[in-house]
């Protein structure tokens, strides 16, 4: 047993010293290797790593390296493990820690802030100042695991204890691993305002975030909320999911249907999770004044902007990234309590070592494939290390 | 005396039954024609009309009409009465006020909303959904004095008491035109949070906005606040206001000297009143993770926009309208405390009878003008009228 | 058929030029009289009461004046007509009125704000700086029907268009009538900060106001959410609206109990709803730190609070009045959404002729009654006018 | 030296390894002892001591304890330090601290949340779930210097750099002890709104935390600024920080003259500084509908209040401990921009070794001390200590 003492472990979950883990070579390439079981520090546990999804920034990272990654430079080639929405099993508790238990199951939000600059001391951890700064002489404690700190792909991981969230018995695995993007979702309506009963919603892009995004806006009470893509089999998945309206864009213009869907007045709120080019201005078009648009997505390079459009409408635009102000506790309250489905996105499931398979399949949509997970068979493991 | 019964009055006041008013014909074209003098209807006051400022968007309204006018179509040939940013005396109180005095001098905000649509019962008045709604049957009381309903380019107008701020002694009538203008920067501000103090500051653009932005910013405590522009002379008026640093961005990358100023962290906020194409871009680039940016300009076109950046470092843009959420009174008491001198923008005077010259100099920047304000002579009228 | 011609009226909806009313005597006597159909004004509408439930506070109006009727004095002796919990149908429109249609189902929250103060201003209607001038010199327009302005124990009342919400078809008349009840739940909810997903929230007393409170506590996601109170048969409702824990204060210590059900922590949020002497201590002992308190109730007269304890922990605390801030529609979008049953705490109807009896069952609880409705049967009325 | 090599010393800041430091030992017993200086750990650095102003909670503190000290009993008899509100130099940086300078000059906030709790999450430090969990076991990172970790009365402290604010070369060591003080009276304004700017305020209680109070008040745009208290000295000084006009409760009714100076209207806030047993009520009898009253002191033992007051009238309660929000870096913007003479509160000078007698001073408010300070001599300690 590797722990040092002030690590609390037990008996019932033994922890390996080392462990299979997918690392990252050049742009693209992964490979499963041997590496150590990392340790908690302060603050952190250790998970046992049960079920991880598939979310499209890993295949961001895995291409191009992580798209905040500020300070540290690339990825590549650091024995860096990607994979961030992943749950799994708490079984060593770092120095001091009395929040979680062993044995208890916890699924993971993926930064912890560094606690110390002015981002963080305003609850505004996922914008924290020192992102990326967790080396060496520039160590400040932030983390983000799967972006800038190894992830999830593997069979442990130490996590900030800010970054768990305990899950329900009445949760599987899989589930599980979508609190996260639930959390995304929430984050968006929470800085929307979050009093959303009542208003009306778009959600424009049906992906994990879009469809979940009407799952949650639907949960806290909105109404109509309306689903715009460009797939049927989607939207259909969204009208399950919460959404009243859904509007297949390539068959009616999504902001004439909107104004109709809403008596001609607009919506409330748009939640964009398209990341099309003209997604910002179309958005903008469905509001009435004074509305909000929250961007979840966005296009890869600069597109134009109605920027008089917002202002004579007095429309206000939040970008976000991540999950941040707790809302993954929130989403988790409502998955909980069974308000919506999550399961519903969730499409296929592979072991953790056939993970480029599931990339494949995640990446090409292959069998209209949305969330693909992976799972540690770690009974598997224990007796293949008996052996 | 033209007034009904139920309307109060003062012979120290006395109110013709008609008044000198430039009316727009066609685009372009104004002309001093002889008006009746309206009635004040319940909730409104009749002030006469003492010095009006000229406002950029004056020449939007004569040359274009207004900019957010939904309902009611263009103001071309229709006796409308241009002019917003006025002040003057209370001589006439409709039924039921005794918010105001006759005798007291008052300057006003642009917006009364209707007061029964979902924004204005949530306080954001200036985005009001009956904008412009002030008509026949589609009357929902809606006013923007010089926008939908008629200004203050005359002698006498009706203001709803909503709009009306007091104007201490010690404020000449040129400077309380300006309250408007910094009620404007106040509401930026306001939307940013308010909470400046300590917090660092870009006001990009230093126009009227601009530079009322700066000495608000100022005096709500921001430090540093930096001015961008491309005129010496105006940001030296800057300086003269609040502005801890001037940048001319024809001598200097705005955002490199920003990232410097900030010791390479950039700034909390942007207040952007420049309307330049890659305005918002630069906006982004000066801030640090989870910074905000307000927009009281924007560029006549759409302009490419890096959206992925907002997305990325958790950037708000916030568009205003105008002066909402009752940012004028907050304005006039900073302007009332002599936190910041005001008239420093008050660059010419002219006339109400001098009206095209005066907006001649405002448009063409004419010795340098800023703010031109034309006055009313009173006095001379009644001479005149004696006569 | 007494309207002016600019209300809209249809052959659909007959008004009639008199109606019958309970109007006020002296404290504690109500006596049904013929009372003129009132005329719907600007803004408002005319709306046949079809349902109206009694509440509480009904009694403190009938037998001492409004609580808070700042300026008109006393309203015994003034052919006042009380009632505040109403749902009807729109029969008239007044001038400019297109928001709803002759027909249309609507329940109503009780305040209008005058639209011109400071707080109505910020969107804060329920604190209306012209609380009940609505009268000869000093009509503000501010009113609050059953309260300062006519009620609803009638058969027609005129309302501002602000205080009406659209009835759904899925919702019985008796549900209707409960709305505003939910939405001074709601109003609470949202003055603690309305994002009460996954936090936890203590209901003190299950009186209607208590027992939806949990209701929407629930609906918003709140967990647990835990009722108190001395009943057990309005706990049980409690747990069939939303409660996950019920506490029956005359068997268990609800702070020690509290603590137990929340692991040590305390809650983060109290809803006081029962107005005991030492509830306000009770709730900030049932708090974590930085916990809030929204009071919904209050003993008569003044009671000993521990200051120190609420500073110590940095308690914040929210008297509520009414059901401001738009609640109301966010209630009735949670109901229309069946999130949860409201008639569970409908228990005994009456018709409105009937009303000393419903008041009766009300204010002493026979059969357990939690709210009582009453009907206008306006169907036989017709045939009796008829005859 | 002692200090491990993973910590930053300078030659020009040479470090001791003891120091004189006051110790607590019976309460009320206070004793000059040798102490080892402590060592900084990572986010910490070891700051040398300058001047440390006395508080009314220190007297708390050494007689009672800490007045939230929740974990870790009482702190008699245990080597404790006390002392919150100190400034000082920069002398040692703990691994991986680049945010200060040795050298630099800072004043120091009290509370160093967990940065793990669910209010730590949330910005609200001062309200950490873990306060006082700073030993052993249960080391959860909470310090609050003075209170439940060593503070100032000596001549080394550590402090976490969350807890540090920059000192301006313009500010005196003295008044840069009273950074805190007006912090903490920031922060019930932050409550509050903060945006105060034409806002009507009264604070009553002329102490340190009431007259910056004033001061922050004033410099926040407030108007009027009305403060009320007991002794006519203390109230000019208010006057020369702010107060717009004062009033001696020995001499006038508080309530009835705030009525008058507010035109019969009340005022928006009320910042309650003087604990007095029934100044919750006067409070709110100050107050207009809607308004608000922060807590920032409170009586010694449960009073009565007027709960039904607050509720009718709408009015809420913040109940404040310590200096939340960052509000210090709000109070020391304002106090390096000269907007307010916060040295007219600083009234009597001792050095650190007459502790008890400057204690006395302030205690027993000899010579009208308001904020005694007491400062090291760190060159005659050096000379001492070479001979």
């Amino acid at each position: 047993m590797a722990m040092p003492s002030n690590v609390t472990v037990s008996a019932d979950y033994p922890v390996p010293e080392t462990m299979k883990a997918w690392v990252l070579g050049s742009p693209g390439e992964l490979t499963l290797v041997d590496k150590a079981v990392p340790t908690p520090k302060k603050a952190e546990v250790l998970v046992r790593i049960d079920a991880v999804a598939i979310c499209a920034t890993d295949f961001e990272i895995i291409d191009h390296g992580p798209p905040a990654m500020i300070q540290g430079g690339e990825p590549f080639n650091k024995n860096f493990t990607p994979g961030h929405e992943y749950m799994g099993t708490v079984v060593a508790l770092g120095p001091g820690v009395d929040e979680f238990k062993i044995g208890e199951r916890v699924t993971v939000e993926i930064h912890a802030g560094c606690g110390q600059c002015k981002r963080c001391r305003q609850g505004m951890y996922t914008s924290c100042h020192n992102y990326g700064k967790n080396y060496g002489d520039v160590d400040k404690g932030h983390r983000a695991n799967g972006f800038t700190t190894d992830g999830g792909f593997c069979e442990y991981q130490v996590n900030n204890i800010n970054t768990l969230i305990h899950v329900d018995d009445n949760m599987s695995d899989e589930e599980a691993t979508l609190v996260v993007t639930a959390g995304t979702s929430m984050y968006g309506l929470t800085e929307l305002g979050g009093l959303v009963a009542g208003e009306s919603v778009v959600v424009s892009g049906p992906g994990p975030i879009g469809l979940l995004g009407a799952a949650v806006a639907k949960a806290l009470g909105a109404q109509p909320v309306i689903l715009t893509g460009t797939r049927d089999n989607r939207l259909e998945i969204g009208k399950k999911l919460g959404a009243d309206h859904v509007i297949n864009v390539r068959n009616e213009d999504p902001v004439a249907k909107v104004r109709e869907l809403t008596g001609g007045k607009g919506v409330d709120y748009v939640v964009e999770c398209s990341g099309a080019p003209n997604a910002v201005n179309e958005a903008a078009q469905m509001l009435n004044r004074g509305g909000k648009i929250c961007l979840a997505a966005f296009p890869s390079e600069a597109v134009p902007v109605d920027v008089a459009y917002l202002v004579r409408n007095n429309i206000y635009v939040y970008g976000i990234r991540g999950e941040g102000k707790t809302a993954t506790h929130r989403a988790e309250a409502f998955m909980r309590q069974k308000r919506f489905d999550a399961t519903l996105i969730h499409t296929h499931t592979f072991s953790m070592r056939e993970l480029p398979e599931a990339l494949r399949y995640a990446r090409e949509r292959i069998e209209d494939a949305i969330k693909v997970v992976v799972r540690n068979d770690h009974a598997a493991r224990q007796v293949e290390a008996a052996e």
